[in-house]
């Protein structure tokens, strides 16, 4: 990390376009520019230097698509390609090298047929060559799948030191071709611990300015930007970039003043872009941005923010106490779950829980499965429930986003095995305030453990706000005394400690009559206390009736638009007869 | 006050009985006593002699039933009956003289003819005698009633600055004769300003010591104890006593242990009786109470405490917006205003809400009489809702017991004007967040009038625990964005100023469909906010299962005993469809 310690809080210029030169150097369009590294390595220095003269301090190397799929009917292997490419690069004299990764030019399943460790697999090679050949940096660009880039993350994370610079190429509608917008690239990516992140390719810098504030208002790590020269036009069968130079380099500055660190160019730029970037913001120093810290959950294509509104997790992905989904699992028919994911969806949840904790199931298989399934029928992120360390990790693994992992306690055994796959996958975290000692009594003891589990996660380089603190319901059947410091606790936690919290309402009310009472009546004093993410069953009426009442209370459901569309009709017909009975 | 000042933090005896001494003079039993103190001064001094020389700090006049009512047949008038009995008590050399005053012995309404007014007229023609004479305290004894006592205390407060002592007497079962326990006669009596409380006569030191704790728990004033000697034996056609002098200084001395502090004998009781009481504590010094400071309302038989219990309001009685009502009240047709007292009590409500606050109403005229209508109905607390200043006073001053009133505000003027009235009446009080400025939008700033209110009350003599801080409930459809103050304002209170609070649930939902089910989520949230006492519609079942079920979690209904038989049937039925329904 030698040499990003050294650029680290610099203003850093990347090269431009490849592609684009070496097209002007007679490239054909059925041919693979990385055999050039191999047989026509002087036109690559040539390159190389003539970026390295226009201000690139960072020399890419001609590898975007040196993988072994790409490079499958090619004569040369993937370790040549590469090993002969960092040697160019070198030879030009760049100051810093990184390694190029592009996407592996096939989809992912379950759109396509690749596999996520196949990718994985693709992707370890190239870290292996690229490090072996002695590059500084790795470079994961022009990624349209957060899916794949987390693959390539992981390859790059595992199998060398280096840092990681990661980007995505997003559309005009502000999402990648897989639906990833800005907010949850950002999300994703620096929990899964990239050195730099941010977008290239695709569009021009005037376009890409415009998705600039989720990644300068989220991003903890360096933003990059390598804008293509503007919407290529088709003239005379000719693709041409638009952007000249100067205009590239003035877009560059203002996104610099905006806070973007590394800038560089990408289709249809050239030395004279990067030499308006070098004029305009060559000795600058960034910008110090304020950072804003969020804790959230992520599908590929979906952030929940956990803010001062009211975030309804659905439990109902749970064999306990359910025949028919245990016998279900048993037999491994899943469908049933998935259904469960549907209609909760449906009804109202904005995450949901997944567990399939059965004695007879090897949960280290299925959970990742089912995880998996369940990503292609819903759009929500999920919370990954398991007690089995195996499965949480393989799952959290093949998970496609950032998952809440429900969850961690304050004994040092459970901590020392879940925090370092929060920290490695960039997971949300479940605290559940309880440790050798079991649940505290008291409000105050149960705040005690949740502050120890916040130094702990910290030490372990979680940040804070990926936790969420579970201060434990009690049955009120059977420990009533201290129900109400559960109350007491979620409201201490959030006030004192400042993260948000979650509760599982449904167990206060094992053991008693009319349970849905119980609950609703639970639900509201928590969310009165302070709760932010109950997990419920939101199939029930009185549980989602409660959240939608909530939410005008919350000044969530902004002049109870949505409680007066679902309320109104019922209203009109039951309300009038009984308030005629009771206006006496 | 000078003589009281001098004795307030002394152990005090009292002399013992008049009436008992007599009968061993000759009196007849027809005879009116007082008459001696015109006819035979010459007896009454030497037994008042020999009380002072047992040890009798306080003499008490022989002046029992020295009142218009009583002398009705006598040929002596009030004065000349009072004038004579301070006479001889001097003549006696009595250290201290107390005007003693009997109950009038005809029922007061409803259950007898004689109105309040009327019987404050009675005791005020005896305070002024007495006062006249020369006494240095008002002994207000035996009472039985309530209600009679408080004509008492006011007659004598209004119409004399002496000290004022009262006793009422109870029998076996710990309630007087018109069923007021200690609890309440203590919550009422020290509200109305007595100096000095405690009980006498029915019983022996025996029975009565079993009734001192709530006495000696709550009353900030001294207590004092008369007991007779003993329950009364019939033998061979006369009344004997069967407790011995030396056993009642034993119990003497057991309830001075206990924190009585004033100490004398009823009937059956003679100087051998006083003496004991002299040897076993007249060197004694007080011992200090831990007094305990509760919030509550009193009826003359309930006594509802505003402790870590929720406490149901009934809002019921309240022509806002009820055609039905209004027509009712206009036309003096009260019935329907009786029947919705009883309906709230029979759904729950253990205070009820009166307010006839009317355009076309002489609110100064009706209220007091509706609420005293109420009371003849229920025995639940009644809260006094009126904004014409003039009615409340009119109204608190008639009720029957320690009312709420509702409410003050931070204003000055509405401070000048219930202050007062709250503080001469011992009522509790609502104390409206609010003041000049209007409501304030923050919680903070309505902790701030609370805070402003309360000291402004200490400043007129209102105990802290008089007040019940009303954070104000916004309206969702109209002031949705500091909805939530309020839950927050509630929560400051509580834990700030350490007082109990109140919100007028049905606010919330005003404007907007499906009102109950705001309500109901509105007022969960809020009991989890802390929120004490509640204003709501007890004959709404949203209303009450949310309060049979925070109940519960709020390790009221011990064991879910009240709930798992309210609910328990319904539950059979209707739950095990839906769950089989619901568990796939
Ligand atoms: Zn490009
Ligand atoms: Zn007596
Ligand atoms: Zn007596």
């Amino acid at each position: 990390m030698n040499a990003f310690k050294e650029i680290e809080n610099k203003i850093l210029i990347f090269d431009g376009a490849m592609g684009t030169m070496l097209q002007q150097e007679g490239l054909g369009a059925g041919e693979l520019p990385e055999v050039y590294n191999i047989e026509h390595p002087e036109i690559i220095q040539k390159i190389h230097e003539s970026y390295i003269k226009a201000g690139a301090q960072i020399i890419t190397t001609n590898t975007f698509q040196a993988s072994e799929l790409k490079l499958e009917h090619c004569s040369y292997s993937v370790e040549q390609i590469i090993e002969a490419a960092v040697k160019i690069a070198r030879k030009a004299k760049a100051p810093f090298v990184a390694l190029d990764i592009g996407p592996l030019g096939k989809m992912m399943k379950p759109l396509g047929e690749l596999s996520f460790e196949e990718a994985y697999q693709f992707f370890k090679r190239q870290v292996e060559a690229g490090t072996k050949a002695g590059v500084d940096f790795i470079l994961l660009e022009t990624f349209s799948d957060l899916y794949e880039a987390k693959a390539a993350i992981l390859a790059a994370k595992e199998n060398s030191n280096l840092p990681i610079f990661c980007t995505m190429t997003f559309q005009q509608d502000g999402r990648t071709f897989l639906g990833t917008n800005p907010l949850t690239a950002v999300s994703v990516l620096q929990g899964l611990g990239v050195d730099v992140l941010g977008m290239n390719c695709s569009l021009g810098p005037e376009e890409m300015i415009s998705f600039l504030p989720d990644f300068l208002r989220y991003a903890k790590v360096p933003v990059m930007v390598q804008s293509n020269a503007g919407l290529p036009q088709m003239e005379k069968g000719q693709t041409l970039f638009p952007v000249t130079p100067k205009t590239f380099g003035h877009y560059a500055e203002k996104m610099a003043k905006l806070g973007v660190q590394i800038l560089g160019g990408c289709c249809g730029t050239t030395p004279e872009h990067i030499y308006q970037i070098k004029q305009r913001i060559g000795n600058r120093t960034p910008i110090s941005r304020k950072v804003e810290r969020m804790t959230c959950a992520c599908s590929s294509n979906q952030t929940v923010i956990l803010d001062d509104k009211t975030t309804v997790i659905g439990e109902r992905i749970n064999p306990t106490g359910k025949k028919r989904l245990k016998e279900a699992l048993r037999n491994h028919q899943f469908d049933i779950l998935l259904k469960e994911a549907i209609y909760q969806v449906n009804a109202g949840a904005q995450i949901l829980d997944v567990n399939v904790g059965l004695p007879e199931i090897d949960e280290k298989e299925i959970l990742p499965k089912i995880t998996c399934d369940i990503q292609e029928v819903v759009d929500v992120p999920l919370q990954i429930d398991s007690a089995d360390i195996k499965a949480l990790e393989a799952t959290v693994r093949v998970y496609n986003g950032k998952p809440i992992i429900n969850s961690v306690n304050g004994k040092e055994e459970s901590m020392k095995a879940v925090f370092p796959i929060a920290k490695k996958y960039g997971a949300a975290l479940i605290c559940l305030t309880l440790d050798e000692n079991g649940i505290p009594k008291t409000a105050q003891g149960r705040l005690q453990i949740a502050e120890k589990m916040m130094k702990r996660a910290i030490e372990y380089g979680i940040p804070k706000e990926d936790l969420i603190v579970d201060c434990l319901v009690m049955t009120a059947s059977a420990q009533q005394s201290i129900v109400k410091e559960t109350l007491k606790a979620v409201n201490l936690v959030k006030t004192k400690l400042g993260v948000k919290t979650t509760l599982g309402i449904s167990n206060i009310s094992f053991g008693l009559p009319n349970r849905e009472l119980l609950n609703q009546t639970f639900l509201a004093a928590a969310l009165g206390s302070g709760l932010d993410a109950p997990i419920l069953d939101p199939l029930s009426q009185q549980m989602m009736d409660t959240i939608h009442s909530f939410r005008v209370l919350n000044n969530e459901d902004r002049e109870a638009q949505k409680y007066i569309t679902t309320y109104q009709t019922l209203s009109k017909e039951g309300e009038k007869e009984k308030n005629h009975s009771k206006d006496i």
